[in-house]
């Protein structure tokens, strides 16, 4: 009967039940899953969400929100007995206001239709990253999404303006603020960015445009050692300004590896590096912004903060150098079975992680290694650890333990982009302090009493 | 004997009471005042502030957290019985990570001393306004900060990393986090950040730092029209990329009066146009830098975006341009008694809205005299309402419900900056929806369930 009311609200074609919901309802893109749900709902407005929310919260039913599944922190599988809430019909761009710089959407449009339509009106929508294909505005939202842009343009918490959220009880707020600056009351929709579905379903949002570049500019160099890779990030920050948009650094470990995972891809630099570096300006003038980080590579060089440089505007080589980047998840195949990481570590401290958790891994596993790659601009590394064959003596802690032990002690977050979800739950208490996680079970549980928005994810239920 | 309490953890020269408690505790800086306080803490730890709290909340004892006073909603001045606490004590920096670019302060550190303190160790720290060397980061934090560089740097909001924060029970949390991307679990610092003291009192604070900009150059512009205006913005957004430092117009009733507040100020621009505007870029390169912003002039002038326009990049001339922005206290002065406000518009919506403000002054207050300045980049405005002799007719609504109810219906911010206080909190309604309140309502209740922390601020207590 419950369920009849359920599918009541969706009418025909919003809703699926047992072999008519496919395994992409259910698994990540690892092919990972939990359980199997019941019903897949999927409403098509905020007042059908309101609606079923406010039954569900009435009996008790726990429900999983979902975007497009790309997920890496089994943020949005369902376990046995929970009902997936998807929404995928609810993708319509409402409004791009051209004047005002922002784009009104309903939370299931996949980010590469919405930076199509900012394109198509003149403007980016600037958040990337490689699921953009099948990724939505409201799971980037969901999950504060970061990607390849954040040292220019912020992570989704920046680009968004306005929420409407359905809360658990079903009330529906909207909340679609318009204006960069609004201290009017709590800034209330922090709340529900990057918390992973447990505080609302997001609905709709206002986000924010930018003026489409005119230039890109990219320097691929080498460097010597880590701390000349600090000096060079703070000289291009300092002498780029804002102009500086990617900062991307690869140590040999990875960058040896590249030519094992592409075989035909040629290395923009030769040699013999303990790190490759890629900067990349983007701004408003393409001949002087090209002047300006030609000049700035000359100064390096001659400083000796990079041991070799190559530059380039065009964007076929723009794009080649990128690639060397961009295959990353392909590079990291050549090492499976592997752990994947995804933490940030302040700069200050980042050759010391490096070094603690290089020391930890080779003592507890002598045939393992590891890859690291980082968007080092952002304090943000990506760690590949593939840990060989089973050591004779059987380790103490985990591999996740070691990295996230680590992690803490060095005041990084165990995840930087990815977020918590069911994976990583366990080991919050490296990265956030009892008095933390307790007021964040607090707010958990008064704006969702009964328990039913992605239970158990992020917070213990 | 609570009071006696309160005494022995703050230990001598930790309170004052009675006399001793001067006008500086009670009156914000117009010198307006609601009560007097019996006793003013002045704590000089996180563990004391804890104890302190941890008493008023058994014993349901109001308290109003005080900063730098400089405040312009009434959001720090206390009413009887009302005790005050006030973090002027807890001023100590107490590190500068330069391989990080952040700092780790005490709530009460004065905001031009953590500037300067930054730039010994050649960083700035970029958030900025007019009582720079009476405010508080403490204070900064409460209220979300805007200022003059929030185009190019965010508010303080953008500009805070980590917090610890000592909740209404005395429970001190945490959370002193040092990296840009942080996706584990609930991001609770936006909870604090712009919530006035009402949720939690905020004792420390890692602040982000970023390179001494090596040019700064300025045009000053004059503009036919609004149109231009905005199409001015975006063309200076896309083709000076993210160098843009300011955008900031002043309405010819504005331009008007410059030399009625200084007699001695040579204006920029002569001639009669609706629109000024000074354009401002900082970055790392002087040469280029100023190439950029002229030759960007040169488009607008040939492309009549600009009517007229004067550009410099000698310190001399640079602040001789923004005197004339800065000088807008002074400009209001000569407009007493005035009504102040400070909203914020969708661009889309400005003209209408100004038209609509203009509209239903002149009908009410046929005598009044509006003067307008905006950080247009922001699309905030700030409005200057002299209501001139009383109408026959008394108006059927006071100047500000018509101010707020307009700025409502053009989807904009009854605050932009200075937040709610006690002045706006009645009017919150008009930028804010039911549901919305409503859970501020919510957390409000659930972190200070005995609602001593500055009760009655921002949201009803």
């Amino acid at each position: 009967v419950f369920t009849d009311q359920l599918r009541t609200i969706l009418g025909p074609g919003g809703y699926l039940e047992g072999d008519d919901i496919s395994a992409r309802y259910s698994a990540d893109i690892t092919g990972y899953s939990v359980g199997q749900p019941a019903l897949v709902m999927r409403p098509r407005t905020a007042a059908e969400v309101s609606q079923l929310l406010k039954l569900c919260h009435g009996a008790g039913q726990q429900v999983v929100p979902q975007g497009g599944m790309t997920g890496l922190s089994r943020g949005g599988i369902p376990k046995d007995g929970e009902l997936v809430l998807s929404l995928e019909r609810m993708t319509d761009i409402e409004e791009i206001d051209t004047r005002n710089g922002t784009m009104t959407v309903q939370a299931g449009a996949i980010l590469q239709t919405v930076q199509e339509h900012a394109e198509d009106n003149g403007f980016i929508f600037p958040l990337d990253l490689g699921a953009r294909g099948s990724c939505t505005i409201g799971g980037n939202i969901a999950t504060n999404a970061g990607g390849n842009r954040v040292l220019r343009y912020g992570m989704m918490r920046e680009l968004t303006l306005g929420l409407e959220v359905v809360l658990a009880d079903g009330t529906v707020m909207t909340g679609l603020n318009r204006v960069v600056k609004n201290n009017a009351g709590y800034d209330l929709k922090h709340l529900f960015i990057g918390s992973e579905g447990t505080l609302g379903i997001v609905t709709r949002a206002v986000l924010k445009l930018f003026p489409i570049p005119k230039s890109q500019c990219v320097a691929f160099c080498a460097s010597d050692s880590f701390d000349s890779v600090i000096e060079l990030l703070h000289f291009a920050k300092a002498k780029l300004g804002a102009s500086l948009s990617a900062f991307e650094v690869m140590w040999q470990s990875y960058y040896d590896r590249v030519q094992a995972a592409r075989p035909n891809l040629k290395l923009p630099l030769t040699g013999d590096y303990p790190y490759y570096v890629l900067i990349e300006t983007s701004g408003g003038d393409e001949e002087l912004d090209s002047r300006l980080l030609e000049g700035a590579l000359e100064i390096a060089l001659e400083d000796q903060l990079v041991a070799d440089a190559v530059f380039t505007k065009s964007k076929a080589q723009v794009d080649a150098f990128w690639e060397v980047r961009d295959i990353s998840m392909e590079v990291a195949a050549t090492l499976q079975p592997y752990h994947g990481y995804d933490v940030s570590i302040p700069l200050s401290g980042m050759q010391s992680f490096v070094a603690a958790l290089e020391g930890a891994v080779a003592g507890d596993w002598p045939d393992a290694t590891l890859v690291m790659i980082g968007h080092l601009g952002d304090g943000n590394l990506h760690l590949c650890i593939n840990l060989g064959a089973p050591p004779a003596q059987p380790p103490s802690q985990t591999i996740d333990e070691v990295v996230y032990t680590i992690t803490g002690r060095h005041i990084g977050s165990i995840s930087a982009e990815h977020g918590i979800g069911l994976l990583k739950r366990d080991y919050l208490r490296f990265s956030r302090t009892e008095a933390e996680r307790s007021l964040m079970g607090t707010l958990k549980e008064v704006m969702d009493p009964q328990g039913i928005l992605n239970p158990g994810r992020v917070v213990r239920g």
